[in-house]
């Protein structure tokens, strides 16, 4: 009965902290998509204030109080069950913050708001001297946040905990660079094959209005719920859940630049639908929270890759694609549009990336921001070496540091740890999707047929229902059988792109 | 010293409200503008947190504390300075504060949320019963604030007190039955009146994107900084200041009603320009807030009728109009366009009403909510009441009440005592208007010219820049040198649409 009770309070404590954090996140969706420029000094103030609000609420001691006294009660005996995940979670949560002071919650919290502004400028004007005293100041604050934290090996595994829970810098290191061993020969083959997609129909005029018709009607054919979202326009495309019924999704247009927008959308709608998918009687408790960012990458990028690049997702959707733009698509046949969106060069930009090359997008990034936090690599050398490792890895040198080191939001935004789970999520994505037509069938032939829930309800029941109730670790092999591999990635891009390519 | 210590304690508190009181109107403009329809139950829950979180920090007993500390200091000698009108403000403002149970405001908060969305959906389906139940329900809970706040003579008063600190409902109903005997003259003879502009003008076709670069540029040019602010589109226009730097209008469009979308931003812009002309080193504190309602909309009417309805701006800007609107206006000009946006006759919509008839839809909703304050009125016999009250003034009885008892959010939002303050509103912006012209000279070749700075200037230096520092009734007194009258309202609509009409 003193268990029941402890359990309650807890729980009605950790939905009051969510409620924050989603008018937390409400702030910075609104930041980047309608705040005016003048507005960013006072929402910092706001957010460094909520932040401390949402921190101290979240290392209250009486939090502390009940977690141990239901460590070891029944409550807390199955671990994977409701009671069990809640209480072990947020044991876990709870010892983080509680490592984390409040000062410097609150300065994150501030700097994170003005490092995006910031960033944003210094994109614009292409002037990475502009940003680069904040980034100082950023990494300087997120090595004090991993010392608070603590780590088995290296700092970065403080950070990187915090998007990928369980996840080692040594074994996304390894995971990368096998993945990378094995992409070298497709990419190496790709660029010798004589056949090559045409990819200049790509950026013939595309109307922002059709494209932002179009790609709305896709997106709630898979299956997001635009009664419970919407769909925003902002400089760097992303999704944000701001509670049960409201989930956000945005992208960007370029009128001479189709993939650009739709698969901003198709990805962030990907994002859109585990939110969405998210079992709301648990909502603000572990049990209805996202498992990890890598786990959620993995649902966006399925539905843009594995389902969105796919023949059969543009049997259906093609005719649709050309009354929207009778001028750019009238002449041009299916396959000839399904091999431009299949177009694989490396290239510059990682948002715009094919998914054969992106993952080495991510690798360099991994690289840099480790080095960065192990105080390997000064701020000030940050952008030749970034232009170093695009001529290594990919064979491309950026012109200019706004479409090099500049790309990116998040190291502005404090994001440090967050890139790898990018390329996590490929492999969860390919993953689950090998599983998923396994235990559905002719998935082809739904796709084809415009038939995208049975592919949704698999993914709500295995992968988006369980909340936290499995680390990523633990979901990949109770959904697949096996460990996280790179072989499922591997193959399927193997067969699909020979066969796109004309190779043996 | 000790004085020093308790005022600058409640100076940071007071500044912490202010910063949680905009994330509030933050989720307010987001319910408004943005929010998907299945957001608005967790969004309720919200903003019922966070009106509880402000209320109990504006109720905490330090301030109370610091405020007895400070009554009798040197600080509060002067009770128009900076330290003497901060500390007289939150002592007024803490008082009625602390007479409202913390329960009943987060109550209020959360119904108001429900009330929104509800009176929405009532209004689409032109269905006041399923508004009804949430409505009384609101009434009853606004009497219950009435009755916790205490009040000289009628629970309305306490309503008032509100939005427009010292005004009584006795003073109110007088000012406004003779503001009534005064326009029904005006109102006979120009309804008599042979000559009447053409308003089918201004039905023709307006593209919307034309209309929102118009209303921008426009409201541009007589100074609302968009670096600082936008513009959105909502069922109701209104506008909000969300902190310093970030002050937001909104407007709706109609392709085929020019004077909706254009008066709509530029009355807001005029609202917005008040807001961005508040003196931001007082921000967050009493010497850099509004005054009351009333004179927050003397400033969104001066800009839309003093200024956007006269002869001088549309010889101004009429050529970027026509340029605008090359379809509709090429062959109209400038007279029969400003005749049209000058066009008087009784109507049934309150914000689309012109000048002259405009008060007589406040008198209405005012004699209501003053009915249903004083429970002489049920709910249930509002709309009949609506609708005979708009035979009896106006002359003209709505078809159904989505444009009849539904027109307004007010009343769903629980903005009981807000209303009068637009009629106050219209009889400040005449008196500072004639005040301006007097100390400023031909305000009308300034108009002519596009020059608009003169008269901010002026309404930011004497209406915007003291804040709080003296009461709607001092500010006029003040500025005017006059109590508040009805006598330059009455006098300039005589004197310009006698003249439009060819009357004597």
């Amino acid at each position: 009965m003193h268990h029941e009770t402890a359990y309650r309070n807890l729980c009605i404590a950790t939905r009051e902290v969510a409620l924050l954090q989603r008018v937390q996140d409400l702030l910075e969706w609104d930041e980047q998509t309608q705040m005016p420029p003048a507005g960013a000094a006072y929402r910092a103030d706001q957010a460094a204030y909520l932040a401390g609000l949402v921190h101290q609420k979240q290392t209250a001691p009486e939090i502390g109080a009940w977690l141990r006294e239901l460590a070891h009660s029944p409550l807390a005996a199955e671990p994977h069950g409701d009671t069990g995940t809640v209480i072990r979670c947020l044991q876990q949560d709870y010892e983080k913050k509680v490592r984390l002071p409040q000062s410097l919650v609150e300065e994150l919290a501030r700097l994170s708001v003005q490092g995006q502004q910031l960033w944003s400028e210094a994109r614009q004007h292409n002037d990475f001297a502009r940003f680069r005293p904040l980034l100082e100041k950023m990494v300087a604050l997120k090595r004090q946040a991993a010392e608070a934290l603590g780590y088995p090996e290296t700092p970065y595994d403080a950070l990187l905990d915090e998007y990928e829970p369980g996840a080692s810098t040594a074994d996304v290191s390894r995971v990368l660079r096998e993945l990378r061993a094995a992409l070298v020969p497709l990419v190496g083959a790709l660029a010798d094959s004589p056949q090559r997609p045409d990819t200049t129909i790509l950026s013939r005029h595309y109307p922002i209005a059709a494209q932002q018709s179009l790609g709305q009607a896709v997106a709630a054919t898979i299956g997001f719920d635009f009664s419970a979202g919407r769909l925003n326009v902002t400089e760097h495309p992303f999704c944000i859940g701001l509670g049960p019924g409201d989930v956000r999704i945005t992208t960007r247009y370029n009128d001479h630049d189709f993939a650009d927008g739709f698969y901003g959308i198709l990805h962030e709608a990907g994002h859109g639908i585990y939110e969405q998918g998210l079992d709301r009687a648990h909502d603000g408790l572990p049990t209805g929270q996202d498992v990890s960012l890598g786990i959620h990458e993995s649902q966006s990028r399925l539905w843009e890759n594995q389902v969105g690049r796919s023949r059969p997702f543009w049997e259906y959707f093609y005719a649709d694609a050309q009354a929207a733009f009778p001028q750019a698509l009238a002449d041009v046949p299916l396959d000839a549009f399904y091999g431009a969106v299949n177009d694989v060069r490396p290239s510059l930009i990682r948002t715009e990336a094919d998914e054969v090359t992106y993952n080495l997008h991510i690798l360099i990034r991994f690289e840099l921001e480790v080095a960065l936090i192990e105080d390997q690599l000064p701020v000030g050398d940050l952008p030749a070496a970034w232009n170093e490792k695009y001529q290594h890895y990919l064979g491309v040198t950026p012109p200019n540091d706004a479409v090099g080191v500049l790309q990116d939001v998040h190291w502005g935004a404090g994001l440090f740890g967050y890139f790898p789970t990018y390329a996590l999520g490929n492999l969860y994505a390919a993953q689950f999707f090998a599983q998923a037509a396994q235990d559905l069938g002719d998935l082809e032939a739904d796709f084809r047929q415009g038939q995208f829930a049975p592919l949704r309800q698999w993914l709500r029941q295995h992968v988006h229902q369980p909340g936290r109730r499995f680390t990523p670790a633990q979901l990949v092999q109770r959904i697949t059988g096996q460990p996280l591999s790179h072989a499922p990635l591997i193959s399927q891009l193997n067969e699909k792109y020979r066969a796109l390519y004309g190779l043996s």
